[in-house]
Formats: C-alpha cells, sequence, structure tokens
C-alpha cells in the first residue's frame, strides 16, 4: 500500500513530561501525539519518529517528527485535525508532505538549543517551569572564554551521560555563546552544532555556570576536552532551562551563523 | 503591644490557586502568604489584608498587602525569610516599613491591570494559562473605538458582576486601550482606573472582544452605560489572561497617563 509521509514542527512545554520518547514510568509527549494520530485514522497506529529525544522537563520550539499515512491529506488540514486532538500543552506548528527518504533523525544536519537562566536573586514566579535560577554575580568574561572554547570539533566524552548508546562521541559545535536579555533578566545560551550528545547542553551549562561562578577556571575546559571523563565535568543543569529551537535539514544553516 | 506595619509587592502565578482570597473550596493566595508568616513568627497568626481580590487563575505582577508584625526587622530580611517559605508561584518582590494608617486598600488611589490575548491560531502551548486565545480576525478601529467608550467617570453596573457586595458601581476609568504585541502575536489591553468593580475588566475584555468580532458596535458601550444592566453585557473573559500590574498610592500617577 502506497504511503504519503509527513514532517511536522512541534511545540511542547515539557513540564507534565517525562520527555519525548515513550516511557513506562510516565506521560510522554511521542505517546500524546501517537494517541492524537491514531484516533484521527479510526485506531489504526502510526508510529513517529523525531529528530532526537528531549528530556524530562526540556521543551521545543521546534521539534521535528515524520510518520507516514496510508492517505494523503492538506497539511493544513492534518494541522487542525491532529491540533484539536492534542493536549494544550503540544502543538502542531507546520505540517509538510515529504519525500519517502525524507528521515527526522538520519537527515537532521544540525542543530539549534537554547537555555533560559533567571537571574532575579528570587525566582520569578512565571518562569519557574522555563528556566534555571541561578542569581549569583558571574563573571562573564570567563563564561564567554569558556563556552569558545566549546565550539569546534572535539570527542565530548565529558559532556556526555554515561548512559549514552553511542560509541562515536565526536561532535562539532559550531556555536556556544551567552547573551543577556535585560528586559527580562535572564541569560540565555546558545547552541548549534551538528548533533548533541545525551545530556550535552546540560552538562555545557552545568559546567559553564561552575565556571562563570569561580568555582573552575575556563581552561577547565580545554582539560575536560582532553581528559575524557564525565565525572570530571560539572552538573547537568535542570531540563527546565532547556529549549530545543530548530532542527536544519539543510546544510546552508551554517551560512548564517 | 506596638507593632511595626509592613507593606509588600507580591507577584503570583494564579494558575493553581481559587483567587487571592481564602475559600472553603481550594488554595489561595492569601493562605499560602499567612502560612509562611505564622511559620516565620513561630506559630503566632498574621492576617494580611491585600489591594483587592484577584479571581481564580488571575495573576498578579504588583499585588500589594499590609500586615503588622509584632517585632521589627529589616525589610530584605523579612523578604529573605518569607520568600523561603513561600511557594514557587508567589514571591515578594519588595518590603518596605509603612506608616500605621497605611492601609492596602482604603490608601489605594488606583490599579492598573493587563489582559493579554494570544492570536496565534492555534494555541502556544506556552501560554495556554497566560493569555486568553482568540485567533479571529478582528477590526481593531471598532475595538479601539469601544475602549475609548469606557474612559472616564461611568456607572459600570453593567461591567459589574451581579454577586458584588458594592452599592456604589461609579468608576472612573483613566486608560482603557489596547496594543498589538507583535512579537508575541499577543493583543495587550490595559485598564487603569480609580477602581475596578467584580469582574469588572474581564466583562470589559468579553464584551470588547464581541465588537471586535463583529457581534456587536461599538456604540453597545453607550447603551451598556445607559442600560445598567449585566445580563445586557458581553461574556466575562477567562481569569488567565488577566494581571494586576500595579496599585497607586499616590494620586500622581495620573501624571503619567
Amino acid at each position: 500500500m502506497s504511503t504519503q509521509r509527513y514532517k511536522c514542527l512541534v511545540q511542547y512545554d515539557g513540564t507534565n513530561y517525562v520527555g519525548y520518547q515513550i516511557q513506562i514510568n510516565g506521560k510522554s509527549v511521542q505517546e500524546e501525539i501517537e494517541k492524537a494520530l491514531k484516533k484521527m485514522m479510526k485506531g489504526q497506529t502510526i508510529k513517529i519518529t523525531a529528530s532526537g529525544r528531549t528530556d524530562s522537563g526540556v521543551h521545543a520550539l521546534g521539534q521535528v517528527i515524520h510518520f507516514d499515512l496510508p492517505i494523503s491529506i492538506k497539511p493544513e488540514s492534518l494541522r487542525l485535525a491532529v491540533n484539536s486532538m492534542l493536549p494544550a500543552d503540544i502543538s502542531i506548528k507546520q505540517v509538510e508532505k515529504v519525500v519517502d527518504d525524507f528521515h527526522a533523525r538520519y537527515s537532521a544536519k544540525g542543530k539549534k538549543y537554547i537555555y533560559r537562566v533567571d537571574l532575579n536573586r528570587f525566582a520569578d514566579p512565571f518562569k519557574r517551569f522555563y528556566t534555571l535560577h541561578h542569581p549569583y554575580r558571574m563573571n562573564e568574561d570567563n563564561l564567554a572564554l569558556a563556552l569558545s572554547k566549546l565550539e569546534g570539533e572535539h570527542d565530548f566524552t565529558s559532556f556526555c551521560s554515561t548512559r549514552t548508546d553511542k560509541e562515536n562521541l565526536v561532535r562539532t559545535v559550531y556555536v556556544a555563546k551567552v547573551e543577556r536579555d535585560e528586559a527580562n533578566n535572564e541569560l540565555v545560551f546558545t547552541f548549534i552544532g551538528n548533533g548533541f550528545l545525551y545530556n550535552m547542553i546540560r552538562i555545557f551549562v552545568g559546567t559553564c555556570l561552575q565556571i562563570a561562578d569561580g568555582l573552575k577556571k575556563p581552561e577547565e575546559i580545554d582539560r575536560l576536552l582532553e581528559v575524557k571523563d564525565r565525572n570530571a565535568a560539572g552538573p547537568t543543569a535542570s531540563g527546565k532551562g532547556l529549549y530545543l529551537v530548530d532542527v536544519y535539514y539543510d546544510e546552508s544553516f551554517k551560512e548564517n551563523l
């Protein structure tokens, strides 16, 4: 039977989920989307594939998934149908018909994440699920230097959860930077790379905040890239500050960095 | 026994509360703050007084409360102590010692509220508790005209819940306007007045959106101010888009409108 492949851009508030991927210990984003598709398909199971997992509490502004349907349906109609069956914390932002060899994970050329830090002395009640609260005085020059050292092609073993199932831990980070959002009194990290390992950005942030706080020197990054030991790096920062912003399927994203 | 009066600026995310005021049917903001003060005072009950109630789901960026303590404590120390005992969705933003005749409600000269409307075709998952979703094409000229008709001193009986306990329903609205927040694809209403009746702003918004949608003409506002009948006005818009932004204790706020 011939099928049509669809690519969807998905936003979700990860607060109430165990993560993107189906797990036995709680509600997942994947499960909710598959449930919505199954309802739309009158009981037929549709498997979806995402660009990658996101952890518990992690948000997405631009997660990408693909799936095949035995029917051809207008993208906007599909979007309307699925959104009407999804819970309010997940929303399909865009639907496209794509060729059968498009693959949300394998076709991805790069990803962009941001990580938001609430700098208010007392945590902002409206940001409690959307930022990490870190109200300490920081050395921003050391922070910028540390981040610049993460850019480039490296073996990121020190910045990868030991629970990874990957063998090759070499990745290229194109952008690792931080900006102050004065209006919101936030620090916003941006990371763009050809791929990120399990917990990689959260360990980047946990380690860089230690450097910003003066607990470690920026040169610690050089040593961590050298020693390839997760236990040598800083803590894994909370998932709630992390957002998957973009998944790139065309190498041209590198031209605008 | 001599006491010291304290004035506090309070922020809260109203999502998980039945409203500001203590009620038998659920958790209130007042109850949480009084519990925190009681803990700080080693079991002594401290009654707090706010500038006014906010309904279920309504948020505050600048609610004001006062209370008396039998001790004198530095404002920043008090802030730290209370915040450390409050849940994450309530935060004391500022503490001041005030004179004994300052009263959070009776001394108030005016208030400012905003109301946020999410214009996205599909509701933004991150705004589901913080905006009203209203994705319809609107006549913004008619909306602006309707709002301007609300400004001034009027008997607002048509815009007040019949459950009010007030007798005098005349209030002065200094500002009733709406602006587009293009970056967030929101419509943001601002209302500033010398006082607002029970549900008044939510009925303003419910009625004005009907006018914006073309269900009623802007001149309907003139008629509503005339007939003094709650049933003639539009619906009470959801509390979740509403924010108490400022309470003014000095008439000088009128100079900067």
